[in-house]
């Protein structure tokens, strides 16, 4: 097919011509495929099963098993199957041996060569595959793509987080010819832009987790401040004082006074955003200003955190209610039992403790309780299936829901002694104390928030009303800075 | 584009002139919409990924930041993109300020305006914002769908149970218009019927778990009866008659016996719609006869049902794992430890005893088990993966199962007990006989079932036989009122 | 319609003629359904919802109540209706009522008719419904489809695991055509080949779990051999030895023994395959010879013997906290309170007892924490949001991490008596040395191949590098046993 086939274009611009635009017809086309390892095998099948012709061109066609294949794939040499396909050509080879294809050069020209490879270490300035795989073929175009589809999704149809194909291409034409191709085979083409963006594309399956970065690193940072100062308080302080060897704590006693002051401080920096977020808006008198970038950061990680406070929480009962199974715990009951019976005590009870104890239990457990339901909420396959309403009913009341009774549950543990001198020894108040401030300034900011002169304004910003005090942007800078303009208030 | 066009219309009917019937060619068409707000933007990333060509109508187009909206999206003014739309214009802004737009009458006339508005509270009899928006625009066809979509689906593509658009329209033509844009946009597309019916459109996003307001408020009497139940008989009377001091079993011991009698009612109540069901086909001799209305009803709240028992018995679980954390627990243990060095008693084994606790705490075990593993197959993405049989599988057979350890667990904790007089203070039987009658009545139906003439029978019905003895429909009106006739006997 | 309009089919092979294909165009046709039960009329409503026309034909087409089928379906007579139908014919009726349908066999003569049902047992060299059809109808062409996918997956739209439908047919025309519906109905339409291949797919909603027989049969072995050899050791030896009576610790103890031994060695399961799979690519040198059968079936069992260990670990974790619920355990704390009020001992703290306690309940915590993340990527809504590198982090990063954990769970919870000859009473080794051997090995195995020069040699043999002394396949029967040739080297 000479390069001017190329003019006409896929996609024609008149919705009265139908004969000239076939955008979802799949069942013409022959596309070419180079290699036949598995990713070859299986993009051969989803293509034939979304009704394309494919011809696979091998170094050796005459040595591959039958059935391999699905049926009505033509198994060919490399030269002879490009000079049989149309218009796109994958090249399922890893990019190591792009050079093998040189003597191809003459039958790729003019034809849309897709790079579907992956990168092999995180990309640090070089050339990306699909950018060596555009100089070794100048004549053909290439576009780079499908490297985040895996092999099993392309045979077994695309699902949820595997439908997006990132596709990147310096040729316009070519690439709306794959973004189509995509989209007959039940992706969701992202147009990335350039070639050289092809560098970010070939890197992300090598990313891990990259929207859990930050989250897990305030955990992890507050996990050991608590537990430096826990065991600071608790252990090495003690032991220098008076000698007392508390050093058996380490492994589950601190820990577990560790986990809940974690879970609680991370469960609020979920919702400080969201009433910053609201702060600004109200002072703004508008919903048309962007947010700082650092806040639409922070909001975007709030699911992340909620999770990692569920699983602090989670680890928390989990260890309380091992607490029971514990050496020591026997050994100071039986010690207690001694004690009660030298000191001939027939009745231990102490009603208030009694009261306090289970208290604390039940709001401990209802609150556990109500982050769970939070959490499942946040399975992909539950959280779609809500509607909006109801998707800000659980993340936003039951949050506070389980706010409210994660502060309750570590003031009834504590009510009765941190009124006491001796819960501050060395002058440190105790880690539940720290561990209260920010939950309990979110709580208190939630409830002026809920004021009716606040809330009924905030409802009619968000409506898009707009105060006529709030500050137009000045220059065109401001609006690259994220302020949009004022006019275009009212706005969904 | 005068309304003449209209005339033709685009889907076709016939199956051999296919240059004059292209519903699934997204390529060409111009969409417009109007607002250039966060909505506005996914749904022209959404449109541009899906083929079409975009304009977005602005009341100041110059003042949006570069980089908003995706590559080949033309900004304009409102007038000139309106002009510039082909077919279907979006209105993209909340409908307070729908009066805004009467001055594009004209460029609007006989195009397809698609209100994707959603209600601010649930509707009183008023008309909805599509209805208004037909009043300001009689000359345009007013179309309602997208409202539930929200501005995220769109950006990330349909999920599961996002993927239902709601559409409604007075002109079929028109409806047929948007219901082909939703499904080349990957949605689904249900018509509601007449504009009407956009008010229960609108209203749609505002229900909050419409399915779970019945089995909620089940739940929620069933609480406040045993919690009563058990106040009175275990706290209220033993003060009113011996002055004996119970209170402190309000917060957790009353909760926790609670729990598991309204796990097990509900359970049962999951299971005898279905009974009900299978009775009433076995005594009418056919499937075709429509059940009452409120056993559909009930039939389609089982998972509900079965969700809320599996939250009762996850929390009675916990609260039974928390109950040696209790203070009042290890009180009760150092008393019963001082009682017996003073009788001098050596071993307190009591080996009917162990039996017993080990057999309640076995089947509890298992039973919740069970549920676990019924609740996980309720998480959509797993149902989804589940063929029919084996949904029924665990459905039935495990649920089945589920029961019958949850009422073991019940009768191994009691059997000891149940039988003395003093289980029976005030003349009140202890609850867990209370809520062992309904589970109790359903096993024992289920196994009246399972007898080989009675199974048979029900087979053969389910596979489409008829009882010559049923009673045939006599009326037109028979059928209305949801009975099929005989004579369809045999269709799957 | 003849027989001869046959010869134009529904996809035709050129890119440049769109006029004469439009395989996603299903605006036009007119598809027929035979009866009007409840499949029928899920049918016509996916079938109206993607675009097509809908007749349906009845035995008696006046008594249906209005309102059951939507909008723009037909309701005719059986005969009416077949004359209406252009090409394609749903048969939604029970196999045992084909019969009825002989006077069709005129109008029915040419169209492509399409058996929905499944089977009622599991198939054993009868011919299936779907052949027996095809004998009725000679004169028509059937083909096996949609049977798999359930009335309520065609009103709801299709999701993840629903959304294949296998399709079979003796006429490859007439299945393209019904491929081609699948597709536009959103289904992914699996060829699977001509129609004797029906009586495989009428089976598939009949079997139950299929992939997850060897993995419970596998499970259950091993729990019947560590239960066992439990009793055997700790019941029944010292009952007929020294005549002591254990039988109480039947029901939980001896059981609470067994899940975590079970639970251990399924872990280990999981990790071995791949570790044998990679010496096997060492070995030869090449990653293009595929493994033995027994192999590849174990690699593709791992998901389900995880899960099973997370089971067995997860209801441990349940009986242990249920531990100190026990009269068992009561019993034998206050006989241990008694024996030191009567030793006088004051303190009965162990130093080294308490960390031992307290490190086994830590690791297998984390352990278990472990297990639970990777269960919950095992979902398919999380797992498929997963890239590959993150899937294989979790799945072998945090695997080996938690098989880690779950080994020094069991040596801290058995270094100080492993070593004493009393633990070895009968020659019977502790169970947890016997549950030790295979995960100790695994993990030594792992280690081994993390040394840099195998995991070198490991990474470029996977990046398609070959050893140049590897075997090459000497004849065109090896390539049969799955021995692919070498020159297939580097394709990805």
């Amino acid at each position: 097919m000479p390069l001017g086939d190329m003019r006409t274009p896929l996609l024609s611009n008149s919705f009265d011509t139908p004969e000239e635009s076939l955008p979802c017809d799949p069942g013409n086309p022959i596309v070419g495929i180079l290699g036949s390892g598995d990713y070859s095998r299986s993009l051969a099948m989803r293509l034939v099963a979304c009704g394309y012709r494919v011809v696979v061109g091998s170094r050796d066609p005459k040595h591959i098993a039958t059935g391999q294949f699905p049926d009505g794939v033509q198994l060919l040499t490399q030269r002879e199957a490009m000079v049989g396909t149309e218009k796109v050509v994958f090249a399922a080879l890893y990019p190591e041996y792009y050079h093998t294809l040189v003597g191809l050069r003459d039958v790729l020209a003019g034809k849309v060569l897709v790079d579907v490879s992956n990168a092999t270490k995180l990309n640090s300035g070089e050339p990306s595959n699909a950018e060596r795989l555009a100089e070794l073929f100048p004549e053909s175009r290439v576009v780079k793509g499908f490297n985040v589809v895996s092999a099993w999704a392309l045979q077994t149809g695309a699902h949820d987080g595997s439908r997006q194909v990132l596709i990147s291409s310096d040729c316009p034409e070519a690439k709306r010819t794959v973004i189509q191709l995509a989209r007959c085979m039940s992706f969701l083409a992202v147009d990335m832009g350039g070639l050289a963006s092809s560098r970010h594309i070939e890197d992300a399956p090598l990313r891990l987790f990259p929207s859990w970065g930050g989250p897990l690193m305030v955990t992890f940072l507050l996990i050991l401040f608590f537990y430096g100062y826990n065991f600071l308080r608790g252990v090495l302080m003690p032991y220098l004082s008076r000698g007392q060897n508390n050093f058996y704590q380490l492994p589950l006693e601190t820990v577990n006074e560790t986990l809940p002051a974690v879970a609680l401080v991370i469960l609020a920096l979920v919702y400080l955003p969201g009433l910053w977020a609201a702060a600004l808006q109200l002072v703004r008198g508008t919903k048309y200003s962007h947010f700082p970038g650092w806040l639409d950061h922070w909001m975007g990680r709030r699911k992340q955190l909620g999770l990692l406070s569920f699983l602090c929480a989670g680890l928390h009962a989990v260890y309380s209610m091992c607490l029971t199974l514990r050496k020591a715990s026997q050994y100071r009951l039986l010690d207690a039992a001694y004690r009660q019976v030298k000191a001939g005590v027939e009745h231990s009870w102490e009603e208030p403790q009694v009261w306090r104890s289970d208290f604390y239990l039940s709001s401990g457990i209802l609150g556990l309780g109500v982050l769970t339901l939070l959490a499942i909420t946040s399975l992909p396959s539950v959280g779609n299936a809500l509607s909006w309403r109801e998707f800000t009913f659980v993340q936003s009341g039951l949050g506070y829901a389980a706010l409210t009774l994660s502060i309750m549950h570590t003031l009834f543990f504590s009510w009765d002694f941190a009124i006491f001198s001796f819960a501050y020894p060395y002058y440190m108040p105790p880690t539940y104390l720290l561990a209260l401030i920010l939950p309990c300034l979110v709580l208190v900011g939630r409830l002026f928030l809920a004021l009716p002169c606040l809330a009924f304004r905030l409802a009619k910003i968000r409506r898009g009303w707009e105060s006529p005090c709030h500050h137009p942007p000045q220059t065109q800078e401001d609006t690259a800075n994220g302020v949009l303009p004022r006019d275009l208030s009212g706005d969904v």
